[in-house]
Protein backbone atom coordinates (compact mmCIF):
# COMPACT_ATOMS: atom_id res chain seq x y z
CA UNK A 1 0.00 0.00 0.00
CA UNK A 2 1.21 3.82 -0.38
CA UNK A 3 1.24 5.47 2.48
CA UNK A 4 1.53 9.33 2.86
CA UNK A 5 2.88 10.40 5.64
CA UNK A 6 2.81 13.66 7.15
CA UNK A 7 5.85 14.74 9.93
CA UNK A 8 7.76 12.57 8.27
CA UNK A 9 10.77 13.61 9.56
CA UNK A 10 9.98 13.81 13.62
CA UNK A 11 10.72 11.63 16.01
CA UNK A 12 7.48 10.12 15.53
CA UNK A 13 7.90 10.57 11.76
CA UNK A 14 10.81 8.79 11.61
CA UNK A 15 9.92 5.40 13.96
CA UNK A 16 6.40 5.26 11.90
CA UNK A 17 8.25 5.33 8.78
CA UNK A 18 10.43 2.91 10.08
CA UNK A 19 7.91 0.45 11.03
CA UNK A 20 5.79 0.71 8.10
CA UNK A 21 8.31 0.51 5.00
CA UNK A 22 9.10 -3.42 5.25
CA UNK A 23 5.41 -3.77 4.47
CA UNK A 24 4.30 -0.12 2.48
CA UNK A 25 5.78 2.21 0.03
CA UNK A 26 5.70 5.59 2.41
CA UNK A 27 5.25 8.86 0.31
CA UNK A 28 7.39 11.35 3.21
CA UNK A 29 5.66 15.01 3.36
CA UNK A 30 6.92 17.63 6.01
CA UNK A 31 7.68 21.02 5.47
CA UNK A 32 10.85 20.20 3.54
CA UNK A 33 13.02 17.63 3.04
CA UNK A 34 10.85 15.24 1.90
CA UNK A 35 9.23 13.71 -1.00
CA UNK A 36 6.49 16.37 -1.01
CA UNK A 37 6.42 19.51 0.69
CA UNK A 38 3.27 20.77 3.42
CA UNK A 39 2.73 23.41 5.28
CA UNK A 40 -0.63 22.37 7.23
CA UNK A 41 -1.64 25.51 8.48
CA UNK A 42 -2.16 26.73 4.63
CA UNK A 43 -5.14 24.34 3.32
CA UNK A 44 -4.31 24.89 -0.72
CA UNK A 45 -0.75 23.39 0.15
CA UNK A 46 -2.38 20.26 1.85
CA UNK A 47 -4.29 20.32 -1.38
CA UNK A 48 -1.02 20.72 -3.50
CA UNK A 49 0.63 17.93 -1.54
CA UNK A 50 -2.63 15.16 -2.38
CA UNK A 51 -2.32 15.96 -6.18
CA UNK A 52 1.35 15.47 -5.80
CA UNK A 53 1.38 12.51 -3.90
CA UNK A 54 -0.78 10.31 -6.36
CA UNK A 55 -3.02 7.70 -5.68
CA UNK A 56 -2.58 6.61 -1.92
CA UNK A 57 -4.15 4.13 0.38
CA UNK A 58 -3.72 5.40 3.91
CA UNK A 59 -2.53 9.10 5.13
CA UNK A 60 -1.00 9.10 8.42
CA UNK A 61 -0.24 12.67 10.64
CA UNK A 62 1.86 13.34 13.14
CA UNK A 63 3.14 17.03 11.68
CA UNK A 64 0.49 20.01 13.55
CA UNK A 65 1.76 22.42 15.89
CA UNK A 66 0.61 23.88 19.18
CA UNK A 67 1.66 26.76 21.64
CA UNK A 68 2.51 25.46 24.77
CA UNK A 69 2.71 28.28 27.58
CA UNK A 70 0.72 28.95 30.76
CA UNK A 71 -2.64 30.46 30.40
CA UNK A 72 -1.28 34.39 31.19
CA UNK A 73 1.14 34.11 28.33
CA UNK A 74 -1.20 32.59 25.64
CA UNK A 75 -2.09 35.45 23.33
CA UNK A 76 -4.40 35.86 20.89
CA UNK A 77 -1.87 34.65 18.03
CA UNK A 78 -0.96 31.29 19.79
CA UNK A 79 -4.59 30.48 20.15
CA UNK A 80 -4.64 31.45 15.98
CA UNK A 81 -1.74 30.11 15.47
CA UNK A 82 -2.58 26.15 17.32
CA UNK A 83 -6.40 26.01 15.91
CA UNK A 84 -4.93 26.59 12.13
CA UNK A 85 -2.03 24.59 12.37
CA UNK A 86 -2.44 21.34 14.84
CA UNK A 87 -6.35 21.20 14.71
CA UNK A 88 -7.75 22.72 11.24
CA UNK A 89 -4.69 21.66 9.71
CA UNK A 90 -5.14 17.88 10.61
CA UNK A 91 -9.36 18.84 9.60
CA UNK A 92 -8.51 19.96 6.31
CA UNK A 93 -6.00 17.05 5.63
CA UNK A 94 -9.42 14.80 5.84
CA UNK A 95 -11.53 16.78 4.03
CA UNK A 96 -8.92 16.86 1.31
CA UNK A 97 -8.24 13.50 1.61
CA UNK A 98 -11.64 12.68 0.29
CA UNK A 99 -11.09 11.42 -3.38
CA UNK A 100 -7.35 10.62 -3.34
CA UNK A 101 -7.37 7.65 -0.70
CA UNK A 102 -8.50 4.22 -1.57
CA UNK A 103 -12.22 2.93 -0.75
CA UNK A 104 -11.93 1.68 3.03
CA UNK A 105 -8.32 2.94 3.60
CA UNK A 106 -7.99 5.87 6.66
CA UNK A 107 -6.32 8.94 7.33
CA UNK A 108 -5.11 8.54 10.85
CA UNK A 109 -4.66 12.07 12.97
CA UNK A 110 -2.37 12.63 16.35
CA UNK A 111 -3.90 14.17 19.35
CA UNK A 112 -2.24 13.79 22.82
CA UNK A 113 -3.00 12.59 26.37
CA UNK A 114 -3.70 16.58 26.63
CA UNK A 115 -7.08 16.14 25.46
CA UNK A 116 -8.08 15.26 28.83
CA UNK A 117 -5.65 15.18 31.60
CA UNK A 118 -4.73 19.12 31.68
CA UNK A 119 -1.42 20.40 32.53
CA UNK A 120 -0.27 23.33 33.42
CA UNK A 121 0.96 25.04 30.30
CA UNK A 122 -1.46 22.97 28.20
CA UNK A 123 -4.34 25.84 27.77
CA UNK A 124 -4.45 25.79 23.74
CA UNK A 125 -3.05 22.56 22.94
CA UNK A 126 -6.10 20.66 25.55
CA UNK A 127 -8.41 22.85 23.27
CA UNK A 128 -6.79 21.45 19.76
CA UNK A 129 -5.87 17.58 20.93
CA UNK A 130 -10.02 17.58 21.72
CA UNK A 131 -10.92 19.05 19.04
CA UNK A 132 -8.97 16.99 16.47
CA UNK A 133 -10.48 13.60 19.19
CA UNK A 134 -14.12 15.20 18.09
CA UNK A 135 -13.27 15.72 14.48
CA UNK A 136 -12.84 12.38 13.76
CA UNK A 137 -15.20 10.94 15.41
CA UNK A 138 -18.10 12.70 13.62
CA UNK A 139 -16.34 12.66 10.12
CA UNK A 140 -15.35 9.01 11.02
CA UNK A 141 -19.25 8.30 10.82
CA UNK A 142 -19.81 10.16 7.72
CA UNK A 143 -16.95 8.71 5.87
CA UNK A 144 -17.56 5.22 7.11
CA UNK A 145 -17.42 2.98 4.49
CA UNK A 146 -15.33 5.32 2.19
CA UNK A 147 -12.95 6.37 4.40
CA UNK A 148 -11.85 5.16 8.02
CA UNK A 149 -10.75 8.25 10.54
CA UNK A 150 -8.75 7.52 13.44
CA UNK A 151 -6.60 9.07 15.96
CA UNK A 152 -3.69 8.10 17.84
CA UNK A 153 -3.13 10.24 21.44
CA UNK A 154 0.65 9.70 22.53
CA UNK A 155 1.80 10.49 25.97
CA UNK A 156 5.32 11.63 27.16
CA UNK A 157 7.60 9.85 24.78
CA UNK A 158 10.58 8.08 26.38
CA UNK A 159 13.18 9.75 23.82
CA UNK A 160 11.79 13.27 23.96
CA UNK A 161 11.99 13.12 27.77
CA UNK A 162 15.81 11.78 27.85
CA UNK A 163 16.14 14.94 25.73
CA UNK A 164 15.00 17.11 27.93
CA UNK A 165 17.01 15.73 30.80
CA UNK A 166 14.59 13.81 32.35
CA UNK A 167 13.61 10.37 33.55
CA UNK A 168 12.93 8.04 29.99
CA UNK A 169 11.08 5.26 31.98
CA UNK A 170 8.42 7.25 32.41
CA UNK A 171 7.35 7.78 29.17
CA UNK A 172 6.75 5.22 25.95
CA UNK A 173 9.16 4.42 23.95
CA UNK A 174 8.92 6.16 19.99
CA UNK A 175 8.85 3.10 18.55
CA UNK A 176 5.45 1.88 20.49
CA UNK A 177 4.20 4.59 19.77
CA UNK A 178 4.74 4.34 16.02
CA UNK A 179 3.45 0.46 16.46
CA UNK A 180 -0.20 2.49 17.58
CA UNK A 181 -0.02 4.02 14.10
CA UNK A 182 0.56 0.59 12.21
CA UNK A 183 -2.53 -0.61 14.15
CA UNK A 184 -4.88 2.24 13.11
CA UNK A 185 -3.68 1.59 9.56
CA UNK A 186 -3.79 -2.45 9.52
CA UNK A 187 -6.97 -2.79 11.48
CA UNK A 188 -10.61 -2.38 10.25
CA UNK A 189 -11.24 0.44 12.97
CA UNK A 190 -12.82 3.90 12.41
CA UNK A 191 -13.36 6.74 14.92
CA UNK A 192 -11.32 5.75 17.64
CA UNK A 193 -8.82 7.28 19.36
CA UNK A 194 -6.38 5.02 19.94
CA UNK A 195 -4.21 5.72 23.51
CA UNK A 196 -0.20 5.46 23.29
CA UNK A 197 0.96 6.49 26.46
CA UNK A 198 2.91 4.53 29.51
CA UNK A 199 0.53 2.06 30.64
CA UNK B 1 -24.12 37.59 44.05
CA UNK B 2 -24.43 39.45 40.83
CA UNK B 3 -24.14 36.72 37.81
CA UNK B 4 -23.27 37.82 34.21
CA UNK B 5 -25.78 35.75 32.07
CA UNK B 6 -24.31 35.43 28.34
CA UNK B 7 -27.15 34.23 26.18
CA UNK B 8 -29.90 35.04 28.13
CA UNK B 9 -32.53 35.75 25.60
CA UNK B 10 -32.49 31.89 24.50
CA UNK B 11 -34.57 29.17 25.39
CA UNK B 12 -32.21 27.89 28.26
CA UNK B 13 -30.74 31.25 28.85
CA UNK B 14 -34.26 32.14 29.96
CA UNK B 15 -34.98 29.06 32.49
CA UNK B 16 -31.73 29.75 33.92
CA UNK B 17 -32.60 32.94 34.84
CA UNK B 18 -35.86 32.38 35.95
CA UNK B 19 -33.81 29.72 38.11
CA UNK B 20 -31.19 32.13 39.25
CA UNK B 21 -33.63 35.19 40.00
CA UNK B 22 -35.36 34.20 43.31
CA UNK B 23 -31.28 34.12 45.02
CA UNK B 24 -29.40 35.97 42.68
CA UNK B 25 -29.22 39.65 40.87
CA UNK B 26 -29.13 38.35 37.34
CA UNK B 27 -27.12 40.81 34.40
CA UNK B 28 -28.08 39.64 31.07
CA UNK B 29 -26.31 39.67 28.18
CA UNK B 30 -27.06 38.73 24.30
CA UNK B 31 -26.13 40.47 21.17
CA UNK B 32 -29.35 42.44 21.66
CA UNK B 33 -32.26 43.28 24.04
CA UNK B 34 -30.46 42.61 27.29
CA UNK B 35 -29.14 44.43 29.96
CA UNK B 36 -25.45 44.34 28.55
CA UNK B 37 -24.95 43.84 24.75
CA UNK B 38 -21.89 41.46 23.59
CA UNK B 39 -20.75 39.59 19.86
CA UNK B 40 -18.75 36.13 21.74
CA UNK B 41 -17.13 36.05 18.33
CA UNK B 42 -15.49 39.93 19.42
CA UNK B 43 -13.19 40.02 22.03
CA UNK B 44 -13.30 43.87 22.13
CA UNK B 45 -17.14 43.21 22.20
CA UNK B 46 -16.59 40.72 25.33
CA UNK B 47 -13.88 43.16 27.22
CA UNK B 48 -16.52 46.11 26.71
CA UNK B 49 -19.36 43.44 28.47
CA UNK B 50 -17.31 42.77 31.39
CA UNK B 51 -16.57 46.31 31.89
CA UNK B 52 -20.66 47.45 31.47
CA UNK B 53 -21.12 44.72 34.06
CA UNK B 54 -19.14 46.22 36.74
CA UNK B 55 -17.89 43.17 39.23
CA UNK B 56 -19.89 39.87 39.91
CA UNK B 57 -19.31 36.47 41.16
CA UNK B 58 -19.94 34.12 38.53
CA UNK B 59 -20.51 34.18 34.81
CA UNK B 60 -22.22 31.52 33.05
CA UNK B 61 -22.48 31.19 29.11
CA UNK B 62 -25.15 29.56 26.98
CA UNK B 63 -24.25 31.81 23.99
CA UNK B 64 -22.23 30.55 21.41
CA UNK B 65 -23.28 29.20 17.82
CA UNK B 66 -21.37 26.77 15.50
CA UNK B 67 -22.29 25.23 11.97
CA UNK B 68 -24.45 22.48 12.03
CA UNK B 69 -24.66 20.86 8.24
CA UNK B 70 -23.04 17.48 6.42
CA UNK B 71 -19.51 16.88 6.10
CA UNK B 72 -19.40 17.38 2.70
CA UNK B 73 -21.14 20.58 2.86
CA UNK B 74 -19.41 22.31 5.35
CA UNK B 75 -17.17 24.85 4.33
CA UNK B 76 -14.17 27.09 5.21
CA UNK B 77 -16.55 29.67 6.33
CA UNK B 78 -18.45 27.28 8.01
CA UNK B 79 -15.46 26.08 10.60
CA UNK B 80 -13.85 29.60 10.79
CA UNK B 81 -16.98 30.74 12.16
CA UNK B 82 -17.87 28.09 14.44
CA UNK B 83 -14.30 27.96 15.83
CA UNK B 84 -14.67 32.12 16.18
CA UNK B 85 -17.79 31.92 17.41
CA UNK B 86 -18.83 29.07 20.39
CA UNK B 87 -14.78 27.77 20.51
CA UNK B 88 -12.98 31.30 20.75
CA UNK B 89 -15.91 32.94 21.94
CA UNK B 90 -15.92 31.18 24.94
CA UNK B 91 -12.10 30.37 25.38
CA UNK B 92 -12.31 34.19 25.20
CA UNK B 93 -15.14 34.89 27.60
CA UNK B 94 -12.82 32.91 30.23
CA UNK B 95 -9.25 35.00 29.60
CA UNK B 96 -11.21 38.24 29.48
CA UNK B 97 -13.27 37.05 33.12
CA UNK B 98 -9.94 37.36 34.57
CA UNK B 99 -9.74 40.30 37.03
CA UNK B 100 -14.14 40.95 36.75
CA UNK B 101 -15.15 37.86 38.71
CA UNK B 102 -14.36 37.60 42.60
CA UNK B 103 -11.98 35.49 43.82
CA UNK B 104 -13.67 31.29 44.22
CA UNK B 105 -16.68 32.79 41.63
CA UNK B 106 -17.33 30.55 38.46
CA UNK B 107 -17.82 30.63 34.67
CA UNK B 108 -19.84 28.14 32.79
CA UNK B 109 -19.33 27.33 29.59
CA UNK B 110 -21.60 25.37 27.28
CA UNK B 111 -20.97 22.30 25.22
CA UNK B 112 -23.12 19.54 24.35
CA UNK B 113 -23.61 15.70 23.74
CA UNK B 114 -21.69 16.11 20.16
CA UNK B 115 -18.65 16.70 22.09
CA UNK B 116 -18.40 12.93 22.70
CA UNK B 117 -21.08 11.58 20.41
CA UNK B 118 -20.82 12.47 16.98
CA UNK B 119 -23.79 12.69 14.68
CA UNK B 120 -24.17 13.16 10.96
CA UNK B 121 -23.52 17.04 10.13
CA UNK B 122 -21.95 17.59 13.72
CA UNK B 123 -18.25 18.00 12.43
CA UNK B 124 -17.70 21.65 13.13
CA UNK B 125 -20.11 21.06 16.62
CA UNK B 126 -17.96 18.17 17.13
CA UNK B 127 -14.93 20.17 16.95
CA UNK B 128 -16.15 23.39 19.38
CA UNK B 129 -17.98 21.33 21.87
CA UNK B 130 -15.01 18.89 22.84
CA UNK B 131 -12.66 21.89 22.52
CA UNK B 132 -14.66 23.98 24.70
CA UNK B 133 -14.25 20.98 27.15
CA UNK B 134 -10.89 20.60 26.69
CA UNK B 135 -10.04 24.16 27.48
CA UNK B 136 -12.06 24.20 30.28
CA UNK B 137 -10.24 21.01 31.96
CA UNK B 138 -6.80 23.48 31.63
CA UNK B 139 -8.05 26.51 32.52
CA UNK B 140 -9.31 24.99 35.85
CA UNK B 141 -6.29 23.61 36.48
CA UNK B 142 -4.19 26.96 35.89
CA UNK B 143 -6.56 29.49 37.64
CA UNK B 144 -7.60 27.23 40.58
CA UNK B 145 -8.10 29.32 43.80
CA UNK B 146 -8.67 32.18 41.52
CA UNK B 147 -11.57 31.22 39.18
CA UNK B 148 -13.73 28.18 39.07
CA UNK B 149 -14.26 26.97 34.96
CA UNK B 150 -16.78 24.27 34.26
CA UNK B 151 -18.74 22.87 31.23
CA UNK B 152 -22.43 22.13 31.52
CA UNK B 153 -23.19 19.13 27.93
CA UNK B 154 -26.64 19.51 27.16
CA UNK B 155 -28.34 16.85 25.25
CA UNK B 156 -31.28 17.59 23.51
CA UNK B 157 -33.93 19.63 25.14
CA UNK B 158 -37.53 18.44 24.78
CA UNK B 159 -39.04 22.35 24.27
CA UNK B 160 -36.20 22.16 21.04
CA UNK B 161 -37.62 18.89 20.10
CA UNK B 162 -41.23 20.38 20.67
CA UNK B 163 -41.03 22.79 18.33
CA UNK B 164 -39.32 20.56 15.53
CA UNK B 165 -41.81 18.35 15.34
CA UNK B 166 -40.61 15.69 17.20
CA UNK B 167 -41.43 13.72 20.47
CA UNK B 168 -40.19 15.66 23.79
CA UNK B 169 -40.34 12.80 25.30
CA UNK B 170 -37.19 11.93 24.40
CA UNK B 171 -35.52 14.91 25.02
CA UNK B 172 -34.35 16.76 28.91
CA UNK B 173 -36.62 19.88 29.90
CA UNK B 174 -34.86 23.54 29.64
CA UNK B 175 -35.69 23.36 33.55
CA UNK B 176 -33.66 20.27 34.27
CA UNK B 177 -30.90 22.04 32.28
CA UNK B 178 -30.69 25.34 34.09
CA UNK B 179 -30.60 23.27 37.50
CA UNK B 180 -27.50 21.95 36.63
CA UNK B 181 -26.07 25.50 35.48
CA UNK B 182 -27.30 26.51 38.87
CA UNK B 183 -25.49 23.48 40.08
CA UNK B 184 -21.88 24.93 38.88
CA UNK B 185 -22.38 27.89 40.30
CA UNK B 186 -23.47 26.55 43.83
CA UNK B 187 -20.99 23.49 44.33
CA UNK B 188 -17.39 24.20 44.62
CA UNK B 189 -16.41 22.43 41.64
CA UNK B 190 -13.95 23.12 38.60
CA UNK B 191 -12.73 21.63 36.09
CA UNK B 192 -16.07 19.50 35.46
CA UNK B 193 -18.10 18.68 32.38
CA UNK B 194 -21.58 18.40 33.91
CA UNK B 195 -23.79 16.15 31.63
CA UNK B 196 -27.58 17.96 31.16
CA UNK B 197 -29.15 15.01 29.26
CA UNK B 198 -31.89 12.42 29.50
CA UNK B 199 -31.22 9.89 31.40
Amino acid sequence: MRVLLVGATGLLGTEIRRILEPQHEVITASRKGSDVSVDLSDKASIVAMFGAAGRIGAVVCVGGAAKFAPLDALGDDDYAFSLANKLMGQVNLVRCAIGHVDEGGSVTLTSGTLAQQPTVGGAAVSIVNAGVEGFARAAALELEGKLRVNVVSPGWVSETLASMGQDPSRGIAAADVARVYKRAIDEPITGQTLPAAKT
